[in-house]
């Protein structure tokens, strides 16, 4: 092998919840490349290079990234939360597959990490606990048409509904239009969950239903959980609650 | 606060894909509980006491661990994987539902882990890199109706479908029956993966179709997933092959 490429999840922030391989993988590059936001969480170390680019342009990083290691360099590019979600890891496959002997001689790793569904799930209870799907919201990779399917399909089968990249400044009106969607099937009282920069020092979660969904605020740093039919909130003696779907259907 | 409930994901098997803060919060438990396969992968330090239980017994562990952190202890439930991902996490709030008192003073928090399906990805490539679903084959916990819609729906939603829980002693015909199920809506070609103790030493990952994939082993630690029309393999000019899924449905 010339060279090696890892593309490395970092969890959704906090440096406790990115993985010690994860860690390693990055301490172990001579250059890190990746978006602006998840490049600017590191600290260098001595000899080596940070290299961060805009998130339209995950092709050209990924491209960069094989040319790279194919000259014999260790390079890491790194993602927010985990990099098969929605993130590097498909680009930098993407490239491969465009210019297949770009990935001559280079050693190719993905490492996991925390994905922000994750986070946010374990930090409303545990709205994840049955079947549940994930569908980015992002029209820059999809037709409307498809996104509009997708959530119609996923509300007739029940599943927990995890959105990502709800809204962005060029698609602000987008999340209302899929609770649109979504309301044709589900019933108004369907739980919604915004979860706001998870694990970040201005997290912020909310809890409403899909009546009320329509009116709460959201960008590219929240996460969407739409619940299933069996999704409830639960409530201790003394009046704290939490979101969960039970795992068993029997449960009502 | 009387004591400290905390579910904690271990991860899919090996210690350096446990995140920072999953690790403390196990060692600053008094007494951890768990199935017998994860609590026996940790080393116990002094004073803590370890208790292992069968995977039938979960509703149970979660009212003792409940007991346990009312009276003062700080307990600590591993699940493998993501604990809110068909595992303990909702095992605590439903015991929490079925007697809200029991957690009254219980300071209960969730610590999120790498679900075994981003690990198997990560492994295989990038299969996940678009619109996906998961659901567990288990029928202990939902009727085969319920199963059925849900795989019918979701191969017409063109989500890739992780299956959790595919098989065990007990079920050993559901996968084949599920992937009948599949092709009456999906063609041959659809690529399936069968990733078996992933990050384990005895770790295997198989590739093949939806035609093929009825004659594939698979049991309680294997994670089978289906791919979307759009997830293909890729192959690098010397011959080292991936899947993956493309971010952007306009690849083709």
């Amino acid at each position: 092998m010339n060279g090696q490429l890892t593309i490395v999840g970092l969890g959704p922030g906090p440096k406790d919840w990115i993985t010690p391989a994860a860690t390693e993988a990055v301490a172990g590059a001579d250059i890190v490349l990746g978006y602006a936001p998840y490049v600017n969480r590191l600290t260098p170390r001595v000899g080596q290079v940070l290299e961060s680019s805009d998130n339209r342009e995950e092709l050209a990083r990924a491209e960069r990234a094989l040319e790279l290691a194919a000259s014999g360099r260790r390079v890491a590019v790194v993602s927010g939360g985990d990099p098969g979600v929605f993130a590097m890891a498909a680009a930098v496959y993407e490239a491969v597959e465009k210019n297949p002997a770009s990935a001559d001689g280079v050693d190719i790793r993905v490492e996991p990490g925390v994905t922000a569904m994750l986070a946010a799930a374990a930090r409303i209870g545990a709205p994840l606990g049955h079947d549940f799907c994930a569908i980015s919201l992002s029209d820059n990779l999809k037709s409307w048409a498809t996104i509009e399917k997708r959530l119609r399909l996923a509300a007739e089968a029940d599943f927990v509904i995890a959105l990502y990249n709800p809204a962005s400044k060029a698609r602000p009106q987008q999340i209302s239009q899929a609770f649109d969607i979504l309301r044709r099937v589900l019933p108004d009282e369907t739980i919604v969950v915004f979860a706001r920069a998870v694990g970040r020092p201005d997290e912020e979660i909310d809890v409403t239903t899909l009546a009320g969904a329509g009116d709460m605020a959201c960008d590219m740093r929240t996460l969407v959980m739409v619940g299933s039919q069996a999704t409830r909130k639960v409530t201790s003696g003394d009046g704290r609650a939490w979101v969960y779907t039970p795992r068993s259907e029997r449960v009502r």
